[in-house]
């Protein structure tokens, strides 16, 4: 048997086990998850120091390498955000639904954990602390594959966590990480339906494809954000001033940050000035369509490629639209389907946006940036769905569930 | 451009304009498609005679032909449901929740059409037709691919319903199948994540196996079950007799019939005689264990294989277990989640069953065959799914729909 499929049979046997723990017994597994980081964070720093060492022998840009660092700090956080999902409310057990069908059967439907959990990413090391925190919430067992770049603290902190679990008696199965960084291995792990309930993959547009392309799991397609912000006709321009620098410039390496502005034509002359100043002030290239660099000369040619670009970086795409359906119809052809706002005072338009704009989260007069599990308030997220099956948009503890139907008779059979 | 790229090609802009249509014509459009079935039902039955013709050079099974046979009260049937369609709620603009953050942000959860919804199926040719009105109802465009040896059937129905939503106005590609019955065209179907957003096969396991492994697009699970009733220690023995007669004969072709007996060995004595004397009678063929083969010599020795079989025909596996653990573990082991049941009027044992068998539908003291969209109430179903993501058991309208985040803000930005 090999490793991978070792690993996914382990995690089925401790799902059926983890399926049946009470609320309280997976909170206290939580906290000893948070008490074991802390304990035993000079392991974590020990095992995170041979990643760096071998990053910098592979010459690892520096913004990797500081994603890649654990220090005490860093530690602390993720056993402070594993105490704070012990304090959320546990969606299994739930009643979602139920009634009585005529013939007297009650019908509940019962929410319940989805089973075994994977999870392939390429993110800092904290995303294999998360995860497995959210999927003991949630009764699952998790079956991490984090980036090969990681590898030593990944492991370590799965051994430290599991450690936890395994102390306030949950099955030692519950998380576990796959030590083989072979793209073999990964693949394995995607074919692996049968032990598997669904495959959450996290990272860059070529991995969410290669995991769509290849998995027999149930794929959560999750992140690539090409997300628009269009300033309509009738918008308070110091309001889409402040929203297109926050939804570029707060963070600009996310999947919710804005990377095209579409600006109507009658507030261009207003609006584009003022955009690109404060813009430009911010470090921001801007490439824009023949009639803003009519306008203002710092503009750069955009090309067609622009369009489509999860810039990622400070740079901005910036398009001059004709009507508010020139911009839904951009949106529609460029878009990934994540975050996209319009800023307006006009209440059709707003309507006709919201109702049209087909994507994960559409905003009216408010930031991109606010696509995310925290910000919408759900407590927690374990990514952002671009799809349309099963979950849409930041998913937390919830989209970690499923239901089955319980119902109770009294000797009923069908006519 | 290949054909089936066209199709769905075309199934997507459908979509979109589909999605913007209002409750009030999309009823319009079921009960257009109902009265031009009635209206052509000659041109549809002519269809059908060559499929039949075909079938018989091909010499495919009497029960087949049954299944592909469209007379005028088949027709005047599928025309019924439509119009049963035309008076569900229609789950599309509903707000599932909503919720004010604490920087002023109003968040909805809107419920909206999935986009294209694709349809493998072998079943009969009123799946062209359901699947058709359910997706319409929804908001969404199907692109349907039948069996080949129903293809004249199909093609002329989707002709004809396709009609009937053109003359009120919607999109001519609202539904089309693919006149290619080739598998190739099937795979390539399976392929279009660009454009379809989910894909629900119906049909046998070998079908539902070949579209988990060839489709990138997403896949609901539906259908197969290897379902079991468990006859407990305390259980009304004269509910149980009622509940495996009406599990297993009352129509023994379908899913959510029953495949094996489990009996507590506490009442096998008693039980076991009984059942098979009803079972019997009705023309069950019985594959027992050993203990039960020595109780009652009319049993056949089941194999291992057993076990494992959905027989779809008036055959059940019987086998005496030691305990109610005995009972889930051989479910677990055997079973394909789809519908379980226990008959017992032990309490405690009732809420282990239902709490630990892990399956779409699990039944206390009722047969496993009101797993069914009209049977619980839903009003319609598209297929039962037996997987975890997005929906697990009988499919109706919902099932067919995702949602949206709706955001309104009044200028927030991210700090």
């Amino acid at each position: 048997m090999s490793e991978v499929l070792e690993i996914c049979k382990r995690a089925r046997e401790a799902s059926i086990e983890l399926a049946r723990v009470s609320t309280e017994i997976k909170n206290k597994a939580l906290l000893a998850m948070s008490d074991a980081l802390i304990a035993e964070s000079e392991a974590i720093i020990e095992a995170n120091r041979e990643d760096l060492e071998e990053g910098r022998r592979r010459k690892i840009s520096a913004a990797l390498m500081d994603r890649l660092m654990l220090n005490p700090s860093r530690i602390e956080e993720m056993a402070r955000d594993l105490r704070n999902v012990a304090l959320l409310r546990d969606p299994v057990g739930e009643v979602v639904k139920g009634w009585r069908t005529s013939n007297g059967l009650l019908i509940t439907q019962v929410r319940v954990p989805l089973g075994v959990v994977g999870m392939i990413y390429e993110a800092r090391p904290n995303v294999t602390v998360d995860a497995a925190g959210l999927c003991i919430k949630t009764g699952n067992a998790v079956v991490l594959r984090g980036s090969s770049v990681a590898l030593n603290s990944n492991l370590a902190l799965t051994k430290v966590i599991s450690g936890g679990v395994v102390r306030v008696g949950l099955p030692q199965h519950s998380i576990q990480s796959i030590p083989d960084p072979s793209r073999k291995a990964a693949n394995e792990l995607m074919r692996m339906h049968e032990y598997v309930d669904v495959l959450i993959p996290r990272g860059g547009a070529s991995l969410i494809q290669t995991v769509i392309q290849n998995s027999t799991v149930p794929v959560i397609e999750t992140g690539v954000g090409n997300c628009h912000v269009y300033v309509d006709a009738a918008a308070d321009l110091a309001m889409a001033e402040k929203i297109i620098e926050n939804a570029k410039c707060q963070r600009p390496g996310v999947c919710n940050a804005a990377e095209t502005l579409l600006i109507h034509r009658d507030v261009v002359r207003d609006f584009l000035p003022r955009a690109v100043h404060v813009l430009t002030e911010k470090g921001v290239t801007i490439y824009g369509c023949p009639t803003t660099k009519s306008l203002c000369p710092e503009i750069e040619e955009a090309t067609e490629e622009d369009w489509h670009t999860e810039y990622l970086d400070l740079k901005l795409a910036v398009k001059v639209v004709n009507s508010l359906e020139e911009a839904i119809a951009h949106i529609q052809k460029y878009g990934t389907k994540h975050s996209e706002a319009i800023v307006t005072e006009d209440y059709s338009a707003a309507g006709r946006f919201t109702g049209e704009v087909d994507a994960a989260a559409v905003y009216v007069n408010a930031s991109t940036r606010f696509t995310d599990g925290g910000q919408f308030g759900l407590g927690a997220e374990i990514g952002i769905s671009t799809q349309k099956l099963h979950a849409r948009g930041p998913m937390a503890l919830e989209s970690l569930t499923s239901t089955k139907y319980v119902v109770y008779g009294s000797g009923q059979v069908r006519e």
